[in-house]
């Protein structure tokens, strides 16, 4: 582990769904010390429960409410969902000053077609973040990780790059080592927040082709 | 030669800029007959004769208006500067009737922070482009190939995969044959036209990406 990320406790809101809990699980397994946040602390709780059942060593992660959860972390994933995105952050802006905030969400709709990129009235949901929560260390990051192969206890390594975005040198530098401590991620600086919407939007691409290869694709950047 | 491509007599609208020029030499080195369009004659021949001499072998590269090598093609790659994307397609849509039209145009702005996209009324370039054009088949495609590279004689192989995107299966299958013929390089479908802008736009995070890691970008999709 390296220093960057040594000594960090994880949060992950949202941490009941897919992306969120499998990400939850994958930092838990890495050894930092990982907590689930959710509305429902019955949910959150569950969760924990199931995810230390699985990695089978000393309770790794515990389940609390969103806000307790932002509370006690030093950096904070959001992994809600595009619809509760401006609500539940704006509602943490207290807990959240100061701390590293690692937006995942990918506003996306889908119709018959598949997946399309919503608008977004600040840009992106990164973005919305950032004005939410001005006094937080807002970076974009793990937009493209498939939930399905978190998910999964029998992937081991993961084929991906993670493009890590934002304003604050020192903080994607901290998300770009913890995405490295997943077996196969790697983090890479990809720009500032201003160009965080386009990442997001990718997923619907990302979603495109794994319908027509019959794939859980991921992206690697080549030349570096 | 895939069947998808053999025969194909390639323009490249733009065919003097470096994104242009880059690719027609390609695929004139992958044996296709490759027309450079350009705004004016005279570059438009230089251009040409400056490849056919790089090349070596007998003229595969000729310089016309982008009009007439419009005309004379079957499937036209669009490389042209965003700030005349509109009006040169909106002038050539006669030309343009029933043909593949390749739009690779990345619509960004910079300024002292780097890269970033431009708002496009039509969501993207290759939307506008299927908007100026309702009679041909438009594909969006090569967004994310370095010139820098395409211009270097001694890279002799790509580490890229091209997203294709369009609404026409047969003409993005095609494409994606085209780009096929350029050693190392791989052409994915990549989703609609209207999960275009992304990819167009990304081109931003790539600039941001080679500036950090003195690198020439280029991304790869796995598990494809």
């Amino acid at each position: 582990m390296t220093d960057d990320v040594q000594g960090l406790t994880v949060a992950v809101l949202g941490g009941t769904g897919d992306q969120g809990e499998g990400l939850a699980s994958r930092f838990a397994r890495a050894g930092l010390p990982v907590l689930i946040g959710s509305r429902s602390i019955d949910r959150a709780e569950k969760a924990a429960a199931e995810l230390n059942a699985a990695l089978g060593t000393e309770p790794a992660v515990r389940g609390l409410v969103n806000a307790d959860a932002a509370s006690q972390a030093n950096l904070v994933i959001v992994a809600v969902p595009w619809e509760g995105h401006a609500a539940t952050l704006q509602s943490l802006s207290t807990e959240l000053a100061g701390k590293i905030v690692v937006d995942c969400v990918n506003p996306l709709g889908f119709d018959a077609r598949g997946a399309f990129a919503l608008p977004v009235p600040e840009g992106s949901a990164a973005e919305q973040a950032a004005a939410l929560l001005p006094d937080s260390r807002v970076v974009a990051a793990f937009h493209h990780v498939s939930a399905v192969l978190l998910a999964d206890p029998a992937i081991t390594s993961f084929d991906l790059d993670v493009l890590v975005l934002g304003d604050d040198r020192e903080a994607t530098d901290t998300v770009q080592a913890l995405a490295g401590l997943i077996p196969g991620m790697r983090g890479l600086y990809a720009g500032r927040l201003r160009n965080a919407r386009q990442v997001e939007a990718l997923t619907a691409n990302l979603i495109s082709i794994n319908r027509r290869y019959k794939a859980h694709a991921g992206l690697r950047i080549t030349d570096v």
